[in-house]
């Protein structure tokens, strides 16, 4: 069918149709159109949208990408025809059958969800199929290898090249803050990928973009690690296993996590940086994603039996997800913490015991410390000033500034103290209302914003002591964190009032 | 967060958010936005996409559904934050999960399929997860009556109300034209609800519109069948058991029909109608959606049972699906040959018997015929012209010129012979090639584009004499379809030649 081009000032891929060409073509919303730049004879494919009204028959809207893809201007002719569907569709659908998937048909699927040829609702589809009827290790392993293949992959001359990660869901979690250069720092190259936070208070990402910029490319990447055995940068700009990115969105609704796929987007990560030996970080626990220790040593052994098809040594750390690691909640905050104890702050406890624990671990794979000896030897190079000489050298070459301190670290300049309302013992700190706290007052995107906790769990505390303080870089984010703060009761205190109606308990 | 709106001139209803905002916010593409319009408090809720650089940070742009809903304009202040999640997708989770859903709860997923509060990923993952765990006939219950629920019902003062559906699958299936007047002629009613074709080559709403407008509101359509006896209308007007339209979006795709989704969204319109009696055509064969008797036989059972617990009677015709109905396929043409019948044409036999059969089932469920007599009840009501003066009634009431005749039915005025090309019997009709023939023709949208065959499976013809012609409204159209005819050989006659290398075989 000829139809006449108008060009639709909206960013994404996709064609806009009339509900009445649409069913002369025969397609339906959310199918593939063919459309042929007449002048030119190019050719995309474009996912489609019907309207009744804004886009008269014989007129078809173009998003930007599609026009661009096909040069066109307003008013020229296009030819268009329904598309043929993916064969990636029958594959998915293969999964909605139960039956299993082989490496080719995975690597198909990937494919098309990297080049965007598949629909969200025929993602969605998928992931859902996935989570319903699983994977088996055969299946994990084509995944991981497709996510790795469809995206860049960094390629180093020596080994090992070390990787960790953390499976997520505790606040504060600024560890590899620490791991990373004291890694670094004993010779190792650690080449470090992260996120920033979606529904989270900070990743890691946005705590390292307090310091320097973390946006490069996958050669830059390498290219940082080579000259200082380790960098922190954002995933996200490298295109390393960009299926995932996909992927996310639409399991974002359902909070799933579909135990294969969330296997081999860690592990593809790892694998397409070039890691031949990687340390996950489990942390367990009611607020987490892994809620008991025998499940976490369920997934364990599955990182590690896929670790081993890749050639991958895993180590896995089960650790303790219940509390926040540290006092602090937000970007600037938490970098201040972990660049105090780089400068030889011995505080907080819960901060310095994993990272060391974690780098030990990593000490003990590589063969540099014996067995049992990888957390003093990591100790001994935080001590030694050693680790803080080189993160440094990672903000400089990432393009910050290396004579960067904890105390020059600005923070929020508005701040509120919460004081206890009972003298008691703190019973608990609810990671999900901390978290909602800190997003309120602005973290992750103001990096000022944030929460310092003056008492952790087991601390006994007066009646008027600070509990916490909320900072927030902008006055009114503080006001909308305060009022918030008084529900949202992120610190209980034994004896503590928990409620009073009408509610007038003052936080 | 506050964000100046930009009006972007697209129908649909969503907000595009800049990236860097909706970090801010803290949420993703495809999750919930709740919009305030600052100067008046007014409030709603709008799924996001985002863009890197069409929408500047501190900007948001609105579709033209969610502007007007909000009575903004180009520059006003709005306050945005991230909207609940619907009750429904925990329980969408909880199928995902292989739980069963009650009947609140299945409406609640119903009420926001409607309504638009399920993005189209969310929804697949609904009809996925109903796809892969199944639903019990409970289940199944409860969606049909929460599809009702959620749309436009008919209240009819008196008793039986008859209706009746073909599963579909099976090209130039024109009974309804002949069915629901023979019906109406006898004193029933059958306010008969149908659909446009989106892949087929014409769909009983695409066949009427050939003679009178189709498009009512359900209070017209319950009007006008109380009026002459019978309607046929296309259901997409009447709001009846809306969500199906949505659903069939993401099904489409796969071509996947989970059976209880099939079963509530056919017995769902059925009951909304107000029918008690109702009559469901299966047609079995290898390009239909029933493969085999046995599978048919299973089908009908379970249509049965949920009757039973809807208080409906459903009876149901297995009948022959792998040949066109009659010889005629489009809309133009499939009308003029059911007003033949109607005028007393006795020919072809497949659409007269098939139409008197199921006309005779519907007779003897409502008592007006006893058993093994209603076939000759609804001939003699053909043969009186009883059926025809109903039939006129009907076209008039909804419009149309009820002076029509089969002979003054405008084809297609383009029009191509294809002639055997050996002597020999026809062994095969292929219903999906005569169905893209069609297509490629214009059908359904040019009313006179379409197939007549000349010959079906078991007759002999003799090299050169016709087989089929194909007709088209547009000479490039026919030009397309004669073309594409040669590729698709709708048509074999035992002993063509099926291939030649390289191919020269002349349709």
């Amino acid at each position: 069918m000829k139809l006449i081009s108008k060009i639709l000032d909206i960013a994404d891929s996709g064609v806009l149709l009339n509900k009445g060409d649409a069913r002369s073509i025969g397609v339906v919303e959310g199918a593939r159109l063919q459309v042929k730049n007449h002048a030119t004879g190019s050719t995309v494919s474009a996912l489609i949208d019907t309207t009744g009204t804004l886009i008269e028959p014989g007129t078809i809207g173009l998003y930007g990408l599609t026009s661009r893809a096909l040069s066109v201007n307003d008013g020229a002719d296009v030819e268009v025809w329904e598309a043929p569907k993916p064969a990636s569709i029958e594959f998915i659908k293969k999964k909605m059958n139960n039956e299993r998937l082989n490496a080719e048909e995975t690597r198909a699927i990937v494919r098309d969800i990297v080049n965007e040829s598949l629909s969200l609702p025929e993602l969605s589809a998928y992931v859902t199929a996935n989570y319903i009827n699983g994977m088996d290790m055969d299946e994990v392993e084509h995944l991981t290898l497709a996510m790795v293949e469809t995206g860049n992959q960094l390629k180093f001359s020596s080994r090992p090249i070390v990787d960790k990660h953390s499976i997520g869901g505790v606040p504060g979690n600024k560890i590899s803050l620490l791991i990373v250069p004291i890694v670094a720092a004993a010779g190792l190259k650690i080449p470090k990928t992260s996120s920033r936070a979606i529904t989270g208070a900070a990743g890691t990402a946005d705590l390292m973009e307090v310091l320097a910029p973390v946006e490069f490319s996958a050669e830059e990447v390498q290219t940082m690690t080579e000259k200082v055995g380790g960098v922190i940068v954002w995933g996200g700009s490298t295109n390393i296993a960009p299926a995932d990115d996909r992927i996310i969105i639409v399991e974002y609704p359902f909070k799933i996590d579909a135990r294969g796929q969330m296997l081999a987007s860690v592990m593809a990560k790892k694998y397409a940086v070039g890691a031949n030996l990687v340390m996950i970080d489990i942390p367990v626990g009611r607020t987490t994603k892994i809620p008991d220790i025998a499940e976490g040593r369920k997934l364990a052994r599955e990182f590690i039996e896929l670790g081993e098809r890749l050639k991958m040594r895993v180590e896995c750390a089960i650790t303790y997800g219940d509390a926040p690691v540290g006092h602090t909640i937000g970007p600037a905050l938490e970098v201040q913490e972990a660049l105090a104890v780089l400068e030889g702050a011995t505080e907080p406890q819960s901060l310095v015991q994993k990272s060391l624990s974690l780098a030990g671990i990593i000490f003990e794979m590589a063969g540099k410390a014996p067995r049992d000896q990888g957390y003093l030897m990591a100790e001994e190079i935080l001590r030694s000033g050693k680790a803080l000489e080189k993160m440094r050298q990672i903000i400089h070459v990432q393009g910050g500034d290396p004579t960067v301190t904890a105390e020059s670290i600005p923070l929020g300049s508005h701040m509120h103290v919460v004081n206890a309302p009972e003298s008691g013992y703190v019973v608990e700190l609810n990671n999900r209302s901390l978290v909602s706290l800190a997003r309120l007052a602005g973290a992750p995107q103001d990096h000022g914003a944030g929460i310092r906790l003056h008492a952790k769990p087991g601390e006994r505390v007066d009646r008027g002591a600070p509990i916490f303080t909320i900072y927030a870089d902008r006055a009114w984010r503080l006001k909308l964190a305060v009022e918030e703060g008084r529900r949202l009761m992120p610190v209980l205190v034994e004896g503590m009032l928990l409620d009073r109606v009408p509610t007038e308990y003052r936080l």
